[in-house]
């Protein structure tokens, strides 16, 4: 390779080989303040302001760079990545306009308390000011989805912004930290890879906030465990476990979680229904919730005459440690402070059994993959309302891991399982999908047959927006006509999945019967590779 | 279908139907006031906290309702529609992500200038303080696309909140306007629909900007008129036209146009270069640029060692009227100034010749372009790299209007030419589509399919971003490594076009050579409804 000095001559004392010395830029000082600092892969939709950055990575090793043909399947993927990885990847996206398309799974990865190192370039400084097509606030964009922003403004200092991003990303419980990098910040001289700054650690639960925890589990009344974030994962709900069986409590993960260890031999947890009604029921009876890593339990909507805290009336609420403390400490100190028993084995029961007949519908398909999901599978679930009693079904499967949707923002499943594939080589991933949500990153396939990876990924094609005619009541809109019905039907025409798939390099088959499912599942399970099932519902 | 007056009793007249009388709720109030106030159209990927105003459509006459499964297609398809009807459609948008995933087109629309109305769900209002997962600062996400923004407080104010909207939008030269719809402000009892306040009418320009363009034009040296906005859509060129005549300046179009309505019999123009270098070239001449409806010469992006501002060093700026001036007044007043001389019919020359042999490649397509263009066609031009020469190719065509990526976030073209097929049911549309932007926003295809709407899409098959390949160089990244290129190939695996657009509903088909792409465009001309065509390059 031929190298120019900054003056544009040869350099004399190039070397033959494809390393040669020469000043390192902005953009390569910041790969290598990633690639140090533990990020290791980028996830990306590249353009013009960003290809110094991508230059870079030619000249850096131990950077993985990642293609998608949209921004949200990078982001998504970021955030999947991360949830399995437990540190960040990065993003590299193009200006305001590339940030906007990536927001929506940002927005999830907030909500999960994901750790993200999300880049966007942006014009050169001094280019600003004369509002070329593409310039737009790219702060004001960023601010909504992140923890952290910061522009660049200059190569010299770019490393160590990259720096203070990882810093904050990976500050607990996680957080998206955004960074933008304009062209001169990249393509000027740079001063090479800087550190990342210490990282605080988690904060401590207060002794209040023991002892308040500690009477409530002492007053006779029914207490609810409510776990979150560290505390649902695994190592948390064994102490959760000790606590309960010592004093009777409950325990319950949140609605949305952004990652449960769970499975065959681990605890059981359920999860506070997605409902308004069911969810104001699982509540009704406790008198105490204790909030571990949690959030208080409020409405995913607001319901006309329905309330927006589903807890019950008179009951207290008491925070034994917020997402961002150490929630394995306060439920350690927790248990000690009841007399707790040391951990049980949790006693394995049988496997699920496979079912042999009955139609393909939500409750047979729960039972299939109870049966089949293979020992350290990670399930993304997108499933929406087929999927209700899939991780009920699932409670005695093989161990495995499940990730969910956090924010709310359909369209991660099939960005998620690509970073979630990403992240764990030697693990399958089966990604749960609702067609509707499914749809809004369906090009994120691409980059799991461009990457060769691991996805299995389950369609529920009911071809609707399911949970839209649920809620339709549920708000009082009553009597819906043609046209709003109109709007929750996507089967007109039907869309074709397994063309889908193939448009995008995509194995995929269609099923319509509970034998043919169960087949091609088994095939995709046995099969290395992406692969696409369309299970008619 | 039961009809309520204003004051909310149901009219006398009103048929027996299965509804009850019932107050007129805030969602009905803004959707008669949208409808009342001419804007008859909603794009939409609803959600929960819209129901009431999908709801209310069956209540309403009037207001056509299509669906899309990505918000990228509902903001792309009200920014292609404005610019054909003249008037705002409305979005309906699902709180923060789902205006987050509308960005990049109404980043397009706010750089086109095209009226919008941007209508976005939102929790009800005393929902928001406990940060449910969809919770996001709406207010935050719309500023850098919106010009104007308000967030309903009440169902009593939700009409005239939506009637200031649209007067918003309708503010020339049009704006995107964002009105954020809690969920109560719609299922709250309304006021019913409200009038349009008063709409500012387009400033003149002042007599000093007119003396200074006499000047320039009088002054014996070498003057660009510079059009943009209305200045070059059709009427203007023509005044624009006479003053060339009489003073010898030329005539140039911004890089990027929101609308040119061109062809055999109207008034040639050129554009301003997208590359830097040829942007640079095409201004090196010229002592004067008046700028008339457009902005001053910028390049698209800063390059290393290039200039922001593309006009030469010691040529002058002259703004006869901003974009949001009356640039057909300020041209009438020019032309009276210089005593141009009446309009002459346009020669119309020979159509173009439809080539009969060669390859398949950018200069036939273009002359095909050229001589099949039908008659009033709207050519919806997001060919990026492919499409370089088009625009000169198809000088000669049959009268039609060309529409273009306006603020160059990629993926417009499909959504674009689904609003313009809308706003123009009797007009061929034909997207002239680049295969990387496409992928972007690929599911508005569905929504051609599902509103039978009469658009050929052109698809250029590089497989590639090749437009970065040009800037890797531009910006000075030489010598990019195997990962820098891969992150420009989108070539393995290829996407299949075919494929895509069955899976959506649209017939598609893949062409190699110049007979076949003839013939599979004739046919698509011939037979209404969406057609695909994939073309190998």
């Amino acid at each position: 390779m031929r190298v120019a000095s900054r003056d544009g001559r040869p350099l004399k004392e190039t070397p033959v080989t494809d390393e040669t010395p020469r000043a390192m830029n902005g953009a390569e000082s910041l790969v290598r303040t990633l690639v140090e600092g533990g990020v290791e892969v980028c996830f990306t939709n590249p353009g013009t302001s960003e290809m110094h950055f991508v230059a870079a990575l030619d000249r850096v090793e131990g950077m993985r760079c990642v293609l998608f043909l949209f921004e949200g399947g990078a982001t998504g993927a970021a955030d999947g990545y991360a949830r399995m990885a437990d540190k960040p990847a990065s993003t590299l996206l193009h200006l305001g306009p590339g940030l906007a398309n990536g927001l929506a799974n940002l927005h999830n990865a907030k909500k999960a308390r994901t750790p993200v190192v999300n880049i966007v370039g942006e014009h050169a400084t001094y280019h600003r000011e004369y509002n070329a097509p593409l310039t737009s606030d790219i702060e004001g964009l960023a601010h909504p989805m992140s923890s952290w922003v910061r522009t660049g403004m200059s190569a010299t200092e770019i490393g160590s912004d990259g720096a203070a991003a990882i810093a904050a990303a990976r500050t607990a419980p996680g957080q998206v930290a955004t960074l933008i990098l304009p062209a001169n910040t990249a393509w000027d001289p740079g001063t090479g890879p800087e550190p990342v700054p210490p990282i605080p650690e988690r904060a401590r639960a207060s002794d209040d906030a023991i002892a308040a925890a500690v009477r409530a589990l002492q007053s006779g009344e029914p207490v609810l465990l409510h776990l979150g974030d560290r505390a649902v994962r695994g190592e948390g709900r064994v102490i959760a476990d000790r606590i309960a069986r010592k004093t009777g409590a409950r325990l319950m993960a949140m609605t949305s979680n952004a990652r449960i260890d769970r499975g065959a031999g681990t605890v059981p947890i359920e999860r506070l229904p997605y409902p308004i009604d069911q969810g104001i029921a699982a509540l009704k009876d406790f008198r105490h919730i204790v909030l571990i890593g949690a959030t208080p339990p409020v409405g995913f909507f607001a319901y006309p005459g329905k309330p927006s805290l589903l807890a019950p009336e008179g009951s207290t609420t008491i925070t034994l440690a917020t997402p961002e403390e150490d929630q394995i400490d306060a439920l350690e100190r927790l248990a000690e402070a009841v007399a707790a028993p040391p951990a049980e084995p949790v006693a394995v029961g049988p496997r699920p059994k496979l079912p042999t007949s009955g139609p393909l519908d939500q409750d047979t398909i729960g039972q299939v993959l109870g049966a089949l999901i293979p020992e350290g599978a990670v399930i993304c679930d997108e499933s929406i309302t087929t999927g209700r009693n899939f991780f009920a079904l699932t409670r005695d499967a093989a161990p495995h891991t499940w990730l969910q949707l956090s924010g709310g923002s359909i369209g991660l499943g099939i960005p998620m399982a690509t970073g979630a594939a990403v992240a764990c080589p030697d693990r399958k991933v089966i990604n749960l999908q609702a067609d509707g949500s499914g749809l809004y990153t369906v090009q994120a396939l691409w980059t799991q047959a461009r990457e060769h990876l691991d996805v299995v990924t389950l369609v529920w094609s009911n071809r609707s927006y399911a949970i839209l005619r649920a809620e339709l009541t549920n708000v009082g809109a009553l009597n819906p006509g043609p046209k709003a019905l109109g709007m929750l039907s996507l089967d007109d025409p039907a869309v074709d999945w397994v063309s889908l798939a193939r448009g995008f390099g995509v194995a995929g088959r269609r099923v319509e019967t509970l034998p043919d499912f169960i087949e091609a599942f088994q095939h995709a399970l046995a099969n290395p590779g992406p692969h696409l099932i369309e299970v008619a519902l």
